[in-house]
């Protein structure tokens, strides 16, 4: 397969179609319809065409959800009231078609496929595994660096081996998804090292934690930054040594549909951490990226400003798991399919002001 | 057909069901996923069980998009750029499937139906068109009445046998369309009318009009609301003296989705306006209502707000035919889905915190 290593698929993004978004801007003009009615439809179709590079660009259909577990070392400080175990539970879970992300993915049409990438305990064998575990969770990040750089590209290479097959299976656009307890502590923390936010401002309450427990999860994630201060110009160091196998994976599975010229669906706060690694290996990646919906995560937002990127909804959402992204799928086919379907003022015969 | 009259329409709206609404609450807090995790998506989740009666409430599939067309008077004041038979020329598109409504529709599997309420030129017949014509277009409410009681009366009990016939075909969801050049006139007017707001807080810039004409716009809706004074308790006096055919059709197509206890999705300003209307017939019927997006016009969130409607989408959109409405259908589909397919913690041998 092309683009397996990190470097070949860095090489590989290229910024933004301008003829083909400079199309698609002059045909929402013709199609009939008030200039601009469409509202943030019309400036993602433009996107659209960018990343595609033809105007109209292909159809979202059909989709893929990759669902990256990881298990995280800095469970152990008490960031989070959910016990580990539950990380390969809900992998159980995935793979039985039970979880929210199955049922909004069935309603979508997209399919969903689970990568082990780091969870701390062997899940069973399923229909829609992917086994390609690079350590069976990371280090304490509050102790030492979560992952060795190697691992940390290692799981990046998942990431970009996971879409390269998905693409290769046919699907015309990638979705993020996550699983892993505990994982919003380091989302937070890589936040932070990439954007240069606070621990405060990155760090949020997660599955759902009192006060406590969320001012503890602040410190931290403070500690852990103290101790690495981790470079955001080296975002494989970034990864390393505050991040997680299932943020690294994301990264590289962001990378390679931009290297590609798919759109990828961002879901929420982990999947915009890896978002952020993405575009410091590739800041053209940025093209690729539709955020999907605004998690309740502070952090989430502050990546999201970081990118550039506007969210298409919001709904008070925190579930992760690629909820959020599967949830927008619709309305990023609405907008592409507005520029297959619909009929200019001149071929429906109707009349402009 | 049952419920055809306003009166008895009016007399089978029913509270939400308490019950299903506790039932699917208690669900809620039972399957695979944080407590509150999916947001607004739970709390609606559990109004459609409330207008149900029962607990998972059914899928909203099939849908049903009811398109209402009318034309108005008050055009004749130069408050739209568009000429008036942009309305015929359009329910021509709509019968072609060329518009934006019809594209949205054929993405999220729903079955558009064009109405003529209120059309001034005659359409071609043609499938998907129900010829229920009240009056070749309102007259000019700055001068007269748009309608009389009975026009008025006859325009809400067309919506009303179409939402029955949609329901009596198998439709779950109604989906409520328009299509009227200058229809966001008289759209601003009722909103002024049913909620006390000023002229300036519910008139917008419709399809898009420069900086004087909004201007004159506002004046024309004070001034019609000033000639009739018309009464909030008086819901048909309102539709008659400063509505339009659409918008009274709206209202009763509404109403029979409470009536029946299906749920009905609002579009944009002139849906709500309608909604506005069948809230003032039935107050029980604002259970059945699911705010499908928060358009542009600034009329739409004083009337969702009036109504104690959050909006699911927020996407800067304007264009009416039901598109907002429709781009909402699969988010509130999936709201449902959750709760017939995700599994209990206990069901799936996940540990809970």
């Amino acid at each position: 397969m092309t683009h397996v290593s990190l470097e070949s698929t860095v090489a590989a993004v290229r910024p933004a179609d301008q003829p083909a978004m400079a199309a698609a801007r002059e045909l929402q003009g013709r199609l009939t319809k008030p200039a601009g009615s469409l509202g943030a439809l019309e400036e993602l179709s433009v996107r659209l065409a960018g990343v595609a590079g033809t105007c109209p660009p292909p159809l979202p259909a059909p989709a893929a959800v990759a669902v990256f577990a990881g298990d995280h070392g800095v469970h152990a400080q008490g960031v989070s009231p959910w016990p580990q175990e539950v990380t390969a539970q809900m992998v159980a879970n995935f793979l039985a078609g039970g979880a929210v992300v199955n049922a909004f993915a069935r309603q979508a049409g997209a399919e969903v496929t689970v990568v082990d990438v780091g969870v701390a305990t062997p899940p069973p064998a399923g229909d829609g595994l992917i086994e390609a575990n690079v350590r069976r969770g990371t280090r304490d990040m509050t102790v030492e660096p979560a992952l060795t750089r190697d691992e940390a590209r290692a799981a990046v290479e998942t990431g970009i081996r996971v879409a390269e097959q998905l693409l290769a299976g046919g699907a015309a656009c990638l979705l993020t998804g996550d699983m892993g307890i505990a994982n919003t502590t380091p989302a937070a923390a890589l936040i932070a090292a990439f954007t240069g936010c606070t621990a405060e401002e990155a760090t949020g309450r997660g599955t759902g934690i009192d006060d406590a427990t969320h001012a503890h999860k602040i410190t931290v994630v403070r500690a852990a930054l103290d101790r690495h201060a981790p470079d955001p110009d080296d975002p494989l160091g970034v990864l390393a040594s505050v991040g997680g196998l299932e943020h690294a994976a994301l990264a590289g599975f962001i990378l390679a549909a931009a290297a590609h010229r798919v759109p990828v669906i961002i879901d929420g706060v982990i999947a915009a951490s890896g978002a952020l690694a993405a575009a410091a290996f590739a800041p053209d990646a940025v093209a690729a990226m539709v955020a999907g919906h605004l998690s309740v995560e502070p952090g989430a937002a502050v990546a999201l400003s970081h990118l550039g990127l506007e969210p298409l909804l919001d709904l008070g959402m925190r579930l992760g798991e690629g909820s959020g992204a599967v949830l927008a799928l619709p309305v990023v086919a609405a907008a592409v399919r507005v520029l297959h379907e619909v009929a200019t003022f001149d071929s429906a015969g109707v009349s402009e002001k």
